[in-house]
């Protein structure tokens, strides 16, 4: 999830001041409306050090009546608070109905500070996750407002805000030596955070990742997921009716997602010649490494998804080319059939799923569910909101069992998809390609992009990554889907040696 | 959980046929009613070797309609399905909308046959629980009903099972070796049973624990367990909202319940004599523990639940009267104050938690949820059944961060309990103890068998356990806990070692 991020994200002044006053006139209005309705509320900090967790809290608590909130710095345990279980200190912590509680750091710097700097063994970390998952549960349950912000800096800004830091006498002390060794050490440390925001970012307590290099673009982006949790909470809290609460629908702000398919170099290109000298050398590699794959008994899923004639039929062919035909199964996804439609939605993934040195390639996947599904409204709020842990559950199990599991988004623009229908349009041999449906997806590409760049960041995990492919070029996309399964595969096998 | 079944539950044949008929028509009127809703169903039976698995299926399925389910035998897994997830061959084994799936052993064969035979580490084992969890769940929220039997024999009387199996060759091969393995071991494997009770009994797919001995009881039990939950999602189907689905209250047949209470053999007592040596030898040996247990650093959490004027506060007294008393608390807890109320209703229970080396001795307790806000309705039905899972895994952190936990339930009679009463009321120096409240309580002595009785099975986990101490001569009643105590803390003191 992490290194999806775009952290170069700003915002300049005047748009900053623009919109703020407006926000911390809602937040506090929502804050009354909390105090009215009983809701009791806690706002969690997380984030790398120095990204700014203590100054983004003195930012939100400006629109906050101050009768109506506490703070809660959270440091290393007292020796008291060692005497207890971790969760001791939070649970005598939880705010009362109708008032806000706000952390800075929180019940997660068990697993992850303090992870990073004692051991603890799998066991001891398993219990934390499953202590903090039925914590969280339990006051969810219980009608608490959970809102978690995760801020996120890259090393290299961590260090550059580090070392300003230590240049003044007076901020120095601020820098400590598990600082450092945490910058030092970045790597190591980002993968503690992916595994906890896998573990952790569920439907009832979900984690906003907040691209925190700039301080007044993490400022608007804090401010607008707060109201709009608690304009969810106070909105259900009015209304009984689940379903009806289930299609609330949150204020989107473009400009505050991370615009992980905006950013993709669409100018990325070969020339034909290159391409085929690449292509033959890899696809060699790929017979062989599936033929190792089969011996190690390693399955390997592949699943294809992008904008339509963003070229996925084009790369699962050269993918496949090479491949031996009785290891491999090209499985296409189109809606559900009526058997299906019967079914979980995750139940005919789970059929299609490869068994032991086979391959399965999806064109198409279970991400349907938060993309044509929640555009469309085939499924509820609910359910795709849900959808995300459910799909890196899954995930998580086939990885769990061996298997290899990619993912690809083939992108293009605009103007090359315009190009691309157009000529399919007009050749007699690829008319069957385009239908009435594809002019009226495409007319709903913002809402796609905004589905697309969410679903990239809340289901790319380091042992199922996204891998996003500049497309506007169909050689250099081909490559590099290759190249990456290639990458992959080698790597997997190294490890079974 | 499972120590506190009563396996001497047997039902005679003129019961039985009068209620099977009723039964058997009402299950077939809701497996036509959750066709025309489109809900799905699966029923996971689990439970001991010749516990009557098989014979129990074929009984309930005499009442549906055979085109409406079907029976999977989970047996070993096959060279296919082992090249897959442990779940591949359960989700794709889930049943359509509408339609009923049985499972004679299930998905949690892997966390028991499975784990008793091969080497799991401890890390596969957490993950196996975090998929089971997660795949119930995803089912539940995708309109699934899932229904989960475990049918309990003891040791005894399954060996006596397996020696008539083996005695003729017609069924001798229906007895493995690995099954007289399971019953030589049947305390590692009865260990194994709880872990996985506790770790998976959820509000969304809850255990019912069946006493098995006497195949028509558990008939009738298994019988009444899956009309209750269809009709519960046949309701909540039919209506919308959650309010008044929280509402249903499931049929309750007394005599299907582990009568535990009535079990408890209240004839039991001490003479006065008796008591006194007794009581100085163990509370001598109580204050050297509590001592031992300081420095040590171990906490320790009692708690006292019991019929009114059961005892409890004269337990305590004798508990306590040698301990140091700046190392111990004693909480009574009445009803939640203004300040209580207006958070989650096991915050107090947080705050009063012993640190390291001091205990707190509980006078009534957080399991008031599931006893008197339950039966008086100061929580919703959805409060009280989540309620069991939240106060495990409160208990379960206690016990992860070192904590003893001991929960003794006072049995008087209702004889008994009237005796006293009275006698509070005619001695002045009692009258305090007794209100109008009291004599309310009294009169629905039965709901509250109901509920202890349900509370009793499934919050006692072996390291929380409930203790059932016979008080109707208060002598012995406080000679148990006392005993219990010292026993608790001397095994948890040669674990330190």
């Amino acid at each position: 999830m992490l290194e999806k991020m775009d952290l170069t994200k700003k915002m300049d002044k005047e748009t900053y001041k623009a919109k703020i006053e407006d926000l911390q006139e809602k937040l506090g209005g929502l804050q009354r409306e909390c105090k009215a309705l009983n809701i009791p509320v806690m706002i969690a900090f997380e984030g790398y050090d120095a990204a700014g967790k203590g100054s983004q809290i003195a930012e939100l608590i400006q629109a906050l009546d101050p009768r109506g909130f506490e703070v809660h710095a959270v440091k290393q345990e007292t020796e008291n608070e060692k005497m207890h279980a971790f969760l001791w200190r939070f649970w005598t912590k939880t705010p009362p109905n109708g008032r806000i509680a706000i952390y800075d750091s929180s019940w997660y710097r068990h697993v992850l500070v303090e992870r990073f700097e004692k051991i603890m063994t799998k066991e001891q970390l398993a219990n934390a996750y499953d202590s903090i998952c039925s914590f969280e549960r339990q006051l969810s349950d219980g009608g608490m407002a959970i809102i978690k912000i995760f801020l996120c800096i890259d090393k290299k800004e961590q260090k550059k805000r580090f070392k300003k830091l230590l240049k003044s006498k007076e901020t120095a002390w601020r820098v400590t030596k598990a600082d450092l060794k945490r910058n030092d050490d970045f790597g190591k440390y980002q993968a503690i955070n992916e595994e906890m925001l896998q573990k952790t970012d569920t439907d009832y307590a979900p984690w906003t990742l907040v691209e925190a290099t700039d301080r007044r673009f993490a400022t608007i982006k804090i401010y607008t997921t707060v109201i709009n949790a608690l304009a969810a909470k106070v909105e259900a809290a009015k209304m009984p009716k689940a379903e009806e609460v289930a299609a609330a629908k949150p204020e989107y702000d473009k400009e505050l997602q991370s615009s992980i398919l905006s950013k993709a170099d669409l100018t990325k290109m070969l020339t034909k010649e290159e391409y085929k000298k690449k292509l033959k050398v890899l696809q060699e590699k790929i017979q062989m490494l599936h033929g190792e794959m089969y011996r190690k008994r390693i399955p390997l899923v592949v699943g294809f998804e992008g904008w339509d004639a963003g070229g996925k039929g084009g790369a699962i062919k050269r993918l496949t080319e090479k491949m031996d035909p009785r290891g491999y199964v090209v499985h296409p996804t189109a809606s559900p059939n009526d058997i299906e439609r019967e079914h979980h939605y995750l139940w005919r993934f789970w059929e299609a799923m490869p068994k032991a040195g086979h391959a399965t390639i999806f064109d198409r996947t279970w991400y349907g569910r938060v993309m044509v599904e929640r555009i469309e409204g085939f499924c509820s709020t609910q359910d795709w909101q849900r959808a995300y842990k459910e799909m890196n559950d899954m995930e998580s199990d086939l990885v769990n069992a061996g298997a290899v599991v990619l993912k690809f988004w083939l992108q293009i623009d605009q103007d090359e998809q315009k190009r691309r229908f157009e000529e399919r349009q007009q050749n007699p041999e690829k008319q069957w390609k385009i239908t009435d449906e594809d002019w009226r997806n495409r007319e709903k590409w913002d809402q796609y992009e905004e589905a697309v760049n969410e679903m990239l960041i809340r289901t790319s995990t380091p042992k199922a990554p996204w891998i996003v492919v500049e497309g506007n070029c169909k050689y250099y996309a081909r490559i590099k889907v290759l190249q990456s399964v290639v990458d992959a595969l080698e790597t997997r096998l190294k490890e079974e040696k």
